[in-house]
Formats: structure tokens, C-alpha cells, sequence
């Protein structure tokens, strides 16, 4: 352990909602060591940040003298030290230069800041994606593109030559949540189980959607009505529910941009998977981008500026 | 006390989810005597529905040979006894013959049927609002028309000389709450006083989604955003979430129906004039039907039929 750590160059941390991820970069960049647990802003705001990052570096034995860069909601007004927003347009290489360093510690510890977009009439705030973005840095830096990182509340980027010019939030995977548990679609869906964007429901709501966006409310609905008249089974009720979401958040992401550049999918595992089935049913065909890898070389590329070697 | 009774001609429920209403009507049809109360299909499903009856009709001291004629979800499969569906198109005279006895109890109670729309792809179904379209049956007897019923569940009916020929339902209402509940919105919209159609983030929030309604669930994050950079008041989120909804919803049954006959809006009180107010943002001026007496109408319809004077 004594020689991984004479090697350490930084411990970099995403810092979720709901999610606590830490990695012990070495000054060659590969990992040494790395952390997760639930532990997101909403447990740390209990139990203190300052105590939840320290008991992660104590079980990795990280030196003092170790630098950590976080990102995501550590940087929220109601989380760590609030880091602000950088205003869009920003070049993806400038949010670095926004970091707040976290004070009365003795550890550096800088938080990235989110990305705000102030126009009144769209609104709109992210944080934690913009360091995937700064991740995804070397596809980005030239050309167009419209980024879609899918999630709990799904960021749809417009960048060009390196800079976020505007984006879109759609609350897809919170309105999943909600409507399965909190409406009568919970009878519908409640024991539903696993699926994937091969099942003929899910294909079916994306392309029903996809061909009138504005019914996206009524599509819901039908979920209903399809197991009272039809004996939908819960798996298929599950499948519809999602790929009517997913469906109306690219159809309303698409609506907001002109034609040209192409569209990148920042995602991981079964997620990324499901979006790019859907993106099919669109007749699109997205680059991939591992969106684990993609917040972990972003907070590398903010450390190497910080600290640089 | 005695001589009502002696006028009365049948008693008339409509038995909602989580709503009761009972009318006492003499024989010349006047109203003589009306319950409500919170004993809705959910509670009566647990106390019993002959139960939860019986003590309104003993409150109001009615004749043990009067008949009584209910509508909604008694008629539900975790009602009462399940009164089936009618299927579209289905001439709303029709209604009144699948009326169904409930059987083993000593007085004459008939629960009327919903109507269902078995479209695989775009299967639908309601239960208390066909009465509602019986008792606005001289406006629909002919002509075309489509029909707005605002609620928790919104139902969209195409009428055509008297017949229900197709219809469609948004989940307005019960996303409203779940959404300022059950979401990151909660933050924003719990503390949100009244509103009524004239408040600017309600007309304004119509008249967006009006002009792209694949942006709902873009705009519904707005509101939160809205609170993080503009400092939007909760009342003025909660609007914003209302005329959201409520325009998808207006902007996908539009969408649904070519150009041509007039539309009806069948709604009482505050939930009848925000209607009204997000119609004009569509530049259309609905003829308004009052909710409650069009069901009482209905009711009283039916009973004409069933047990003539």
C-alpha cells in the first residue's frame, strides 16, 4: 500500500444525489483504488461531508497531502461549499477555472461547478454532467454535436468546438419513478420485472410516441388500459411506461435543435442500452460514450490542470 | 319530512375513487335532499359499499321501496358489483339498458356500465363520465362534437349525432399531484398558494407547450430551474406545472381530431374556468356544460327510463 500510495497523484470523487464514487488516480493516470456507496448529498448533509470523504481516504490510505477534485452535488447550495454555475455559452475547458476550494480544512479539496443557462423563458441547471462533458473532451472539442446523457433528470447539451452553448433537461427517470409508485399505474407496473430495449412493448411506445409527442400523457394512460381491457402483463406495462418517456425526451430534445452534427449517448450499462435502442426506433445511431469513464477522465483532466505534474 | 318522501321518485349516487354523492329527486324531478361525503370506491371497498349506502339513505330517511341508480367506480371490478363496459362507438342512449342490478340486497340498486375502447393500440377506458355525457345529451344528440372533462384522469370524447365514437385519456390531474409530491419539484411547488387561470406563469406555461408540446417534460423541469436561478415563487411554479399539463393535454387531444364541430367542456368551479383560461390560449372558446349537474342529469336520465312515473 505504501508504494500505491507513493504513486498517488489525486482522489477524484463524483458526488451525486445518491451516489458517492471516489477514485485513487496514480501520476501514471490509472486507478489504484476506488470507492463507492451510497452515501450521495442527501445521506452526507446528515452526516457531514467533511466526515463521509474522510472515512473513504482513511479506508484507502490516502496521504495528507493528497489533492481531491469533486464534482456533482457536493457543489450544491444545499450540499458541501456551494460552487456555483458557469453561465452558457462556456467552453467545457474553462469550467475548471471556476473551482471552489473547500475552506477550513486542512486537505485541498476543490468542487467543479454546474453549468446554469439563465435564459428566463428555458431555464435550466446541471451539475456532475458537465464533467462528463469535460471527459468526452476530444470528440467534443471540434464540430457539433448534441450530447444526451440519460438519467434521473436526462441533460441534453448542445455543444460546438468545444463549448455548451445551451442545453435541456427532461425529468425522464424521476417521472418513471413517480408514476410507477405514486399514480394508479403502480397496480400496472408494481411487479413488473426486468427488461431491455429489445421487448416489443418498449420499441412500440418509443415509435408511438415518436410519431405524436404530444399524446405523451394519454400514452401513459393506456398503460392502464391495456392490462383493464387486455391483460397487459406488468413487465410489458413496465416497458411501455418507459419507452414512452424516453420517447417523448428525444422527440422533445431532436424538436429544439436544427439538422446537422452528430448526436453522441453518454450513458453506462443497461441505461445506454436502453437509449440506444430507442435512438434506433428514431433511425439514429449515436456514438457511445461510457458515461463512468467519461466523469472520471473529466475530474483527470480538471486534476492535471490543478496539480499538474 | 314524511311528505318529501311521499314525492320522492328514486335516489341517484355518483360514486367516484374517493368521492360519494347521493341525490334524493322527486317525482316532478326537483332535487329534495343530497349527501356527500369522502366514502369513495377506496374506503367503501373496505367498510362495504351496502353499508356505506344504507347510512346515507337512513340519514335522509328514504323509503325502503325506492330505487336507486348509481354511476362510477361501485360499478368498478373493486367495486360493488362490476358493471362491465359498453364499447365505442356506443350511443349514449344505450347506457341505460346495461345497467346492472346488484343482486342480494332488498332494494332496487343498478349500477351503470363504463365505456371501454378496445383498440390494442389505443385502448381506454372510463367509468362515471359516460353519465356525465348522457346528462349533456341534448347538445350531443346531434351534431359532432368533442368533449373536455377535466380530473384527475381527463377524458377526451369525440360525440357524433349522440354517439361516443372514440375517446382518450390524459393523466392530468393525478400527475399534478404525484409530480408535487413525489419530485425534485416539491421543493419548488409545496408551498404554492392558489392560482387561477389568469396568473402569467399559468398562461405563459400554456402557451409554450402549445407551441411544442413534445417539451413537456423539459418544462416541467423548468419550473425547478426557474426556483434556482430566477427565484420563481412556489405559487407561480405551481402554475407553471398546472399549464404545462393542462396544455399537453389540450395539444395531444387536439391533435387527435380533424377540424370541425364544436367543443364542449364539462366542468365545475375553479378546474372548469383554469380550463376555460388555457382554451383561449388555443384561441378556442368551449361551450361549458356544469360537471355536476351533468352527471345528476345523466342519473336522473336513466332512472326516467327505468322506473317511468
Amino acid at each position: 500500500m505504501a508504494t500505491v500510495n507513493g504513486a498517488a497523484h489525486y482522489v477524484a470523487v463524483d458526488w451525486g444525489t445518491s451516489s458517492f464514487r471516489l477514485w485513487l488516480i496514480g501520476r501514471d493516470g490509472t486507478v489504484l483504488a476506488e470507492r463507492r456507496s451510497g452515501e450521495g448529498m442527501t445521506t452526507a448533509a446528515k452526516t457531514g461531508f467533511e466526515a463521509v470523504l474522510k472515512s473513504h481516504l482513511d479506508a484507502i490510505s490516502a496521504p495528507d497531502d493528497l489533492p481531491v477534485i469533486a464534482c456533482g452535488m457536493a457543489g450544491a447550495r444545499q450540499g458541501w461549499v456551494e460552487a456555483g454555475y458557469l453561465d452558457t455559452p462556456a467552453a467545457l475547458a474553462d469550467i475548471v477555472h471556476a473551482a471552489v476550494p473547500v475552506p477550513g480544512i486542512d486537505r485541498d479539496v476543490r468542487i467543479l461547478p454546474g453549468l446554469a443557462q439563465r435564459d428566463t423563458t428555458a431555464a435550466d441547471v446541471m451539475r456532475g454532467e458537465e464533467t462528463q462533458l469535460l471527459g468526452a473532451g476530444e470528440i467534443l472539442s471540434s464540430g457539433d454535436h448534441l450530447v444526451c446523457m440519460p438519467g434521473t433528470h436526462s441533460k441534453w447539451v448542445r455543444v460546438s468546438q468545444g463549448v455548451a452553448t445551451g442545453f435541456s433537461t427532461f425529468m425522464t427517470g424521476e417521472l418513471f419513478d413517480a408514476i410507477s409508485k405514486h399514480t394508479i399505474l403502480s397496480h400496472t407496473v408494481g411487479d413488473g420485472g426486468a427488461f431491455d430495449g429489445t421487448h416489443p412493448a418498449f420499441v412500440e411506445a418509443v415509435a408511438q410516441i415518436a410519431d405524436n409527442p404530444a399524446l405523451a400523457t394519454n400514452r401513459l394512460f393506456s398503460v392502464r388500459a391495456g392490462q383493464l381491457l387486455h391483460a397487459l402483463p406488468a413487465t410489458d406495462g413496465k416497458a411501455r411506461l418507459s419507452g414512452t418517456l424516453i420517447g417523448v425526451e428525444i422527440a422533445g430534445a431532436l424538436s429544439t435543435v436544427s439538422a446537422g452534427g452528430g448526436i453522441c449517448l453518454v450513458a453506462s450499462g443497461s441505461l445506454g442500452a436502453l437509449y440506444q435502442a430507442a435512438f434506433s426506433a428514431f433511425n439514429l445511431d449515436p456514438i457511445l460514450i461510457d458515461a463512468d469513464d467519461a466523469v472520471r477522465h473529466g475530474l483527470a483532466s480538471a486534476a492535471r490542470t490543478l496539480w499538474p505534474l
